[in-house]
């Protein structure tokens, strides 16, 4: 498992050098003055000959001058310098280098050549290199983010591997990242060690993949199929296009060349697979919030029927359909309410709208208890806009209602203004049908491959 | 044009009758004091035999009490007795009937019965129905909206046709809407009327439906056909699966069976179909914002080379292509920084970050004018996470240099925080790749056909 203590070094460092750090601060783009902010507990070491002290930290004219331990170096010197710099790395005996300077092979030619020079010269010294052309890491758990930007970080069940930096820092924004490792041109460290790190973290639950391409596909097949048997794993991959690839440029010793050949592979490890951020978001909240799905079965409580055909509509491509009510199941709801002579699933719930709350209250709860003991029903559905007797009524009956069947999702299409107000709700809530059901796919699709255990 | 001169006694009445207000008010959900509420100027007639005065307006205690004249009649009474309360307003000379009661078609056949009888009674008086089952109409020009729940009103060029009051009710907080007419079971007015109506609406700049069946496809597709031409008509179509159209109900007289059939015809009509209401909504922020696009060229300046090949990826469906840039344009651009000789198409924006910001500032701008006037560029996109540098320089720049190029579209993938900060580039700013490239295209698709013109 050396791959895993190595990514150790970058994740949990205990002192960390950062060589060429400005001495211009109060810009929010001082990796330094970002970990002062961060509450960062381990031991920096400031690397830049024209300052003695930047905020108040002492700072080194070089690397060789640095004491102690250093754990992890971060390179952001002009990258004509960077091989001079890994060689004083190494030559201090530090084993993990972050080189966040770009402008090496992803620019020109000229700039392969000093990436392969870099890389050269940590395997002699038996350094890994993280990038270069990265942001580096985020790892909330240790108050560390070496990103040039500020970020508000967050402890979370969810990781990143990327590729490009932009993906996990705007991820951050909308799903909060407790990892992030941001693999960059990827000379050295690539998806095999980050994915076996991770895997075995415990603080990860839920990992997400930005691919370009895959070196040593064979060793990432067995460190993928084994590690989404325990921990979802969602992919967007980049370049699927001719002019993305193109674009992307070619990735030698990536996973393959024909795209239906990467995915029936991503496929294979368990891998699941999306082409869309804010897919992948509707994914990972599903799985952050809510427990798998252990059949096709959905009951709908709908505040309106041509919300609920729209919902069936997005439905249809995943499989999922209406559950069949059990006679018994039914006969007990239709006592709910007078008006309920029509019901089946979906149920119409305008009719809780026109009873006094008490009897509505207690309809509701006996509804929903009905709905989510049936053995047809695997997910409950709740459809409506968000009118001020929902959020005040319903609400806390679905919260206190669930709890008693922790092993059926729910999810709801509650749309409109007052989304703060859904409280408990708000975690599996979703803004159109076909985000809602895709969620639900996820929560169907994790138990019935049986990738992986919640 | 009689159904234009009907519709407009239900969205430009003088008068209103609501016959069976509750004399409860401070739910919000009192169409009378709603009324007053939004500061609709025609007069208002409730109807209730128990109330002397509800909020200040004298109450009638019969329909044929009402003086003067009544351009429209809101039906709020049971079920049981509308038939009666129709023939009082045809009696009365009342043209315009909505019926919000529900309880007719949609629920059993007793219903359905009750519902033929209402419409023999209206036709026999020359009168017309909206609904039953609906909300009834919104009109922002002129503070008036029928629906329970209350509403922040505002003017806008975007106006509906739905089958659903959710969809519109839903939709008004997503996207405003200057023009709703609920359907509701459509027992009378149907599309046809509807969209006629709004075609030659000099407020109406942008025409949403929600389908899901439509009676006189032949009436329909004449009309449809020749709005498309003037105005952007998208169209989301309910009970599309076969568990959904189950749900739905048959519609008689509607469009067609076969979805492939109603798709082609909606199609050959100009109409913009989409089965998303997210996909929806930004297509109408598109077509709202931007001109037309007049090819399939894109300009791309990127902060994020990864971002890049994403958004490709997303474009590919579409045929939207990077533009290949003249030797002219890529000459100009190519002086601009010195590290920016790796620049083509997409430019990569790193390097302005590196440059002092009077520097970047005329680079910036330069870079637009260049990219805007090179003949193969048909549209510009941006694609970042939203660091504050791009907010404070790069937004008043791209405002200042659009107004010089009207007719060519610019998108933006921009995402994390400060949304609220974009300025006027909030209105064509999308939060994934898909949703972005998905709004370029509606913008092409619309050229392409000539459907209409802006």
């Amino acid at each position: 498992m050396s791959g895993v203590e190595d990514i150790k070094s970058f994740l949990e460092p205990e002192s960390i050098a950062i060589i060429g750090v400005p001495r211009q601060v109060g810009t929010g783009s001082n990796v330094l003055e970002n970990l002062l902010w961060y509450g960062y507990k381990g031991q920096l070491f400031p690397v830049n000959p024209r300052a003695q002290e930047i905020l108040g930290i002492k700072c080194y004219p070089l690397v060789r001058a640095l004491p102690g331990v250093v754990d992890l170096a971060i390179i952001q010197t002009g990258s004509k310098i960077v091989p001079a710099v890994v060689q004083d790395c190494v030559d201090r005996g530090i084993k993990a280098i972050i080189i966040q300077t770009d402008g090496f092979a992803e620019l020109s030619s000229e700039g392969k050549g000093l990436q392969e020079q870099i890389l050269s010269i940590a395997r002699s010294g038996g350094a890994r290199i993280l990038g270069p052309n990265t942001f580096g890491v985020i790892n909330t758990f240790r108050n560390l983010a070496t990103p040039f930007a500020q970020f508000n970080l967050k402890k979370s069940a969810v990781s990143a591997i990327s590729q490009s930096g932009i993906f996990s820092t705007g991820y951050l924004y909308e799903i909060p990242l407790g990892k992030v490792i941001d693999l960059g041109n990827a000379c050295d460290i690539g998806f095999c060690e980050a994915l076996e790190y991770l895997a075995q973290d415990d603080d990860t639950k839920i990992i997400l993949l930005h691919i370009e391409g895959i070196k040593n596909a064979r060793y990432f097949g067995e460190v993928a199929a084994k590690t989404s048997r325990e921990k979802p794993i969602i992919a967007i991959q980049g370049g699927k296009s001719q002019p993305g690839a193109k674009l992307m440029g070619s990735h030698s010793g990536s996973l393959g060349g024909r795209q239906e050949i990467i995915e029936a592979a991503l496929h294979q490890y368990g891998i699941i697979q999306t082409e869309d951020l804010e897919e992948m978001k509707d994914m990972t909240r599903a799985l952050l919030a809510l427990p798998p799905m252990a059949g096709n079965g959905l009951a709908i409580m709908t505040y309106t029927m041509g919300g609920a055909v729209m919902f069936l509509d997005a439905c249809q491509q995943y499989g999922l359909t209406l559950a069949q009510l059990s006679d018994e199941t039914t006969r007990k709801i239709k006592t709910l309410l007078p008006r309920l002579e029509a019901l089946a699933n979906p149920v119409d719930l305008m009719p809780f709208f026109q009873v006094d709350s008490t009897t509505a209250n207690e309809a509701y709860k006996k509804l929903l208890y009905g709905l989510l003991s049936d053995k047809s029903v695997n997910a409950l559905v709740l459809i409506s806009a968000s009118f001020s007797p929902i959020m005040e009524v319903l609400v806390p009956i679905i919260t206190q209602v669930r709890r008693d069947f922790p092993q059926k999702p729910m999810v709801s299409w509650i749309w409109g203004p007052g989304q703060e107000n859904l409280g408990n709700i708000g975690q599996f809530n979703y803004m159109s049908a076909n985000s809602a059901a895709r969620a639900l796919n996820v929560l169907r699709s994790v138990n019935q491959n049986k990738l992986f255990r919640m």
